[in-house]
């Protein structure tokens, strides 16, 4: 089973249950982005929380489990993405990046934020004039060195 | 004036006062990421902190405040970023987007975070193994609707 | 039932039904070219609409249902179109974008049109020298705010 | 001179006179949108608007007017735009491009809405909940013919 | 039926009948080049002479004579075509297309040739050091006009 | 004198002299579409035309006749041409593409129209909906051998 | 039967029957290299070739015959090659390019070397320090003319 | 002196010195193709040749000599190539890449050809329906190897 | 049996075997990661060592056997690759390309590294701060000469 | 000073100083290839290494050693390296990324090899049959955590 046929499974599963991201996450003690992204084959899962992942959905299968357990390669359709949603978060990039690395490496000196060593969150912040999306990004700061 | 003109005198008069972005946010009363983003022309500031900016800078002249407030176009090299930084910001848009995309339109409904109004903030999270930069973007839902 | 399949069995019931946009849009209350957008699989009815529009089309499925409510990851082939007529309109975008940009900021300040509050419609315009397309867009305009 | 050279020293002459596109477009008579797209270089204007643009704008250069006679060469940076604004336009193209290619071909037969007999409109639309950006885009329809 | 179906059908039975272009063009009374295009579904044909292209073929089918009414949504592969005979005509518009837009608007002003309102052939002239291809392109000149 | 600087001296003394391509053309002997190629850069001229070229435009200038003589290296801005003349051109390549390469081989055999051993004209035809332009392209046929 | 299916039915009877192009080109009386670009699908062959072909791989079809008798559409993936050995001959087209066509014009005059009137062969070299590959390609001399 | 200002001294020193390909080939002792390529920045010369290189083109300068010697870093515009005589050499790779291939490793095993240790040769035959460009490439035979 | 069919064979086979690249490397007698690129199909294996790699993995078909000998066309997806640890790879060549150019050629003269007569291991250094991945490539250079 | 006029000052004091990267890493105490990429503008150095790089190269000079000491924005020409000795490592990326991905993994787990914790080093290995280049790429490795 690979990891499209594993995030269809998974993903149906999920539907019948009517379990939400913050179910899911609950179920398998994790926080519902890393879930999310387990079950869109962008993360593998160790394996008593693949165990844990298919018990909570009601499935029962070893070649699903092995599936989720698999370490995935990551890529994705469109060097610039279309879907707006997902295209916001690509302009955010384009517009604020070189801002960004000013600010963190004034902060850090020179270096980067992982991207491997991360994690990242994403909350509804109730406001009169629309709800907020608030997303945070949490990396670990990896300086370069002379060598 | 235009804003490239504007963004190396900024910066030659910030490396001269020696003001980090955090005493030029103070100076002008605004957030550090948001006075970084004007110096580097991706936004255009009000007349009276264009003013301000200019002042706390050291620096004195009609033009630079005009070129300040102008509002700028909005554009960046290379659809797929090079400089690590600014990379593993696109490749966490890339590997994550759709798991954001169905976290965040499983809390909101069908729709979008905008990125206009859009702030973001960037802090540096002490860590035994190893410091870590926390970054936060915070943006009004836009639901789509019908019509 | 995938946003595809949804639109062939909607598109090969309308045929059938020989009903135009119009018809379609008074069955359901809605404008035809939103309707349309749907059928297209790319906005998303909410559920006593994708109800109606089922039934306008003298369909009658659970999964069909579904997949209209479903929210729709909106993709395109081709960065630049081919087909003349949706060529024409990325050439009027090409053509007079920086104008429309220089205009719309002179009428409201810095800040865009949004393509998520917007609804959109299409006239035909009688003219002794050949008819005319009157397309019209209606956006919401977003500000740019500092923080 | 060249368009670019015109383009900036109209724009700086309607700095100076404090002009709006309304004033510019009232001035020689024609729409706001089409006088920008002509300050653009994006459309020629014929020799008596031309002259009428250069007076009103308080210059006087027979090298300035030839530039605004001139029939430009339309080109535009980045087959895919990234300012916001401008970007909102293409994703509405890209979004929606199929689905008016089926409400107007419905309405007309197979053709296309031109781009060259067109024109175009924005107007700001009062809304208490936040003012709308209205674009009017009509352009003659092209039916394709057997031969 | 979509019209890649449609092509096949078409051109199959072309073979089965060993009719020339010419030969289908008489049947239909049209153009050869046109009747092609229609068969390589690039052009829809109005009722009557898709009828008639039908019966010229041998063939009867309603679902083939509504894909060949269709109106196709016209795309091709590769924004540079390979194929030498198609690339030969892709280097003529790169060599050629300033000059022909500076010889055509010197003749009839700022505006374009049409590709809607078009027509094309294609003839073999005898010439003793070898025959040679005569394409014959004829469009509607469409002036930009100030609105 | 590289071929751009040629080609602004060249047309500046055009418009100095007021004279149209076909004025060109019978000056020199030649047909005013090879001309004005070689006016653009795009083709070398025979040292006796090149000669009569800069006499016909009432220049003078060594430097000018050696760069109208020299053998062009053949490039042009962007794969997919933007400005709207050309880009039509562009779009008739797309969208007949097939259509020709099947007309022609029927007709020929297997081989291509020479973009080489090659000319073009332009011409104006009357007609009382419109005056159309009429492109004439005219190639040798060349044959794929067996070798 | 299309290009592809003859290729992998000619490719698995050429296996069957251990033959090497050199045997085949002798068996068709024609160069072991355009044998094989007609066994890729890149070449058409003559109904005489074709035939032979066929008989010395102990085949007998005339769907098979007639794919291999049609006119190729030739197109190739990746505009840039990467298998190892076509990308070194793109390498020697980039990196020699200008200098050939330098040295070609010198010796012919303005033109090019025809790709379709062109033959092509590949020799084993024997060389003490490793055998060497020679490739020579020979292609008519087409001139540019005036008109 | 970088290997464009190079480029440019030695061009206009051959054109001066009315010296071929062959004549500069004679006097350096090397191919007329390797000849051209060191003049166009592609390859580096050896000390002794580079001294030879200069005087032949009645030229004396220390920087120029050091130019010629200087490892260059090869690269060009356009990874397709537009100038017809060097875009039918890219074709003649794509059409015929595969067939080479497979007649190179039947000839030699798995490998490629080498384009580092590497000749290349450019000669006119004589023919009455016309001259001839023959093209000879001359490479290494590489292997692959275990390890 | 293609390259693709062959990979999932053999890497099924693997893993039912519970056998490590390094017992595999052994088992044939050839380093680690040759074999598994032999098994990505990237290189092609000698007969007895393609006969040691299926009975090592208890397979026996000379199917497989034939694939695993067949030289393979190397491609991948993705001129930029995706997968974080391989865009790692692809970022060291961007960033620290010019200058291992500068460095190798400093050491060896004008010429390259070749990666045909290439090796290639991967070793895990302990590190107390965290284990290091160690790639070592060795590659034979390869001098350009004058011809 | 920017980076680009600092990597030539250091480039031509190098060769002044006929210093070769062994002699300037041994003069600052770091490894030659960073000290490379340090004058290449791709690192920046510790304001202790920066002093000892100017000196080592005979210069003096607060505005150099400030450009040393600046946080590179680090980009490079082309997606797809052109020059051979950089392409050839390109192309060891695209034939053996997914197997070094395979065999990193299988070693260490899901997580990747870092490119910012990263050294590298270049050896000349003598072989009889032709010296052979070593590159060590030695690199920490970062695991993927669940969160």
């Amino acid at each position: 089973m690979d990891k499209l046929e594993m995030h269809h499974t998974l993903m149906a599963a999920r539907a019948r249950q009517k379990m939400s991201w913050d179910d899911l996450g609950q179920a398998v003690d994790r926080s519902p982005v890393w879930v999310a992204s387990v079950c869109y084959g962008m993360n593998s899962a160790p394996p008593d929380i693949a165990q844990k992942l298919v018990q909570a959905l009601g499935l029962e299968d070893d070649a699903l489990v092995d599936a989720i357990k698999a370490y995935p390669t990551k890529t994705w359709d469109g060097a610039i993405p279309q879907d707006p949603l997902i295209y916001r978060l690509y302009e955010v990039v384009g517009v604020y990046g070189p801002t960004l690395k000013d600010v963190i490496q004034e902060k850090f000196g020179d270096g980067i934020m992982s991207a491997i060593d991360f994690s990242m969150d994403v909350e509804r912040e109730q406001d009169p004039k629309g709800d907020r999306v608030k997303i945070t990004m949490n990396g670990k700061f990896l300086p370069y060195k002379s060598w």
